[in-house]
């Protein structure tokens, strides 16, 4: 099985996907192409129908998209459990995870991932918006299953969680404020050991992919 | 079980989440609430945490997001049969469906939904390149699955066709240009029942959203 990812770095999509697929235990080869680079879409170009990363070749099947290669994962290495058990609780994460892959543009745009940085950026209302609408999702999930130890958005690490983890990333660089729930949030999921595998390989990265460097820094 | 929709002329992610529950033959009462009006968000307020249209309430659960509710309905009542069944398949249906979810931001701004009007938009780069995705993906799908009746994008309807199905009406609303095929796969959509059903009740409706009203009538 073959993950094909971007810089770690600046590859939000790819960091989804990546860190399902180190959860689940499965066995991959994670490829690393250079975003914005004339090999990146050579390479690309017979393996992923959108030339775009994250993309995972496991034998013959192809999945592209970070949710889809979540779902994906979840139903053929997982037997559905890397979703709450109950219906209830399935249904809201979902809802939490198609909703974060669907909108959340401004965000996106203003604040683009870039791990190693450390920025100021001025927060447009719309970019505000998105910024409250997470952090009540996150604070409102903390009062119903935080520990001590803090712990996954239900209790137990879910697919929603992977959906989170870049923007918990972007809201470490624009040193974005939150809630005392969400911040805890942030903190383990940032101390989870894969997450410090990919901040630590970030941080190592030299490239520099010029539009996702946003605002000054601090 | 309840649906709340917006304005059929339109709300395309309310089109995606209504047509799913259509043809999965679940009993649901339809719910529409005149997009951007004060009562819109009155209503929303006690029951969706996004206050956007679609949300289905079934019981004590509520789902939001057009594809969770499709996912919802599919592994609720359909025992999975919603994607197709052979997993490649399956994995191709999923990423087609989660790429559409994600992406497609040019096509969306430049052409809303608007299934009474007939207009003319200049298209940007941006949008043809979105205009000739979509057009690969349909197309690839007939060239495999197609008959003289015309047919749905995985030979037998999937959520695949429940989150492009939005698109089609835009591509009549604009006359956007496109393969054979994939013209075969539109004229197939809109011969469904029930989205004659949705179109007629579309036409029915006088209500005006601004943002919504893009290009010159032809
Ligand atoms: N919806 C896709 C988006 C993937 C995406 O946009 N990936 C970016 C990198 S983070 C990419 O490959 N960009 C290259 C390009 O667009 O040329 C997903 O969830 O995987
Ligand atoms: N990702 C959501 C998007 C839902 C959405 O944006 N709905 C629009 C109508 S089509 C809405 O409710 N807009 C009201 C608003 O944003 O105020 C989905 O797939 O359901």
């Amino acid at each position: 099985m073959e993950l094909y990812i971007g810089n770690k770095n600046y590859s939000s999509w790819s960091l989804r996907a990546w860190l399902m697929a180190e959860k689940s235990g499965i066995q991959f080869d994670e490829i690393l192409l250079q975003l914005d680079t004339e090999s990146f879409y050579q390479r690309l170009k017979s393996i992923s129908p959108t030339l775009k990363v994250p993309t995972l070749i496991d034998g013959n099947i192809t999945v592209w998209d970070s949710l889809s290669i979540c779902e994906y994962i979840n139903d053929t290495y997982l037997s559905g459990t890397a979703w709450p058990q109950d219906p209830k609780q399935k249904a809201k994460a979902r809802s939490f995870a198609c909703e974060m892959h669907s909108g959340f543009h401004a965000l996106r745009n203003a604040l683009p991932m870039n791990i190693r940085a450390h920025r100021y950026v001025e927060l447009s209302p719309a970019v505000l918006q998105d910024i409250a609408r997470i952090d009540s999702i996150w604070s409102q999930q903390m009062a119903e299953f935080a520990t001590a130890q803090g712990t996954w958005l239900f209790g137990k690490w879910s697919i929603a969680d992977m959906m989170f983890a870049p923007v918990v990333m972007r809201f470490f660089t624009y040193e974005i404020e939150v809630s005392q729930a969400s911040r805890a949030y942030m903190e383990f999921i940032v101390s989870q050991p894969e997450m410090q595998t990919w901040i630590q390989a970030a941080k190592a990265e030299t490239e520099i992919v010029d539009i996702d460097e946003a605002g000054v820094d601090r």
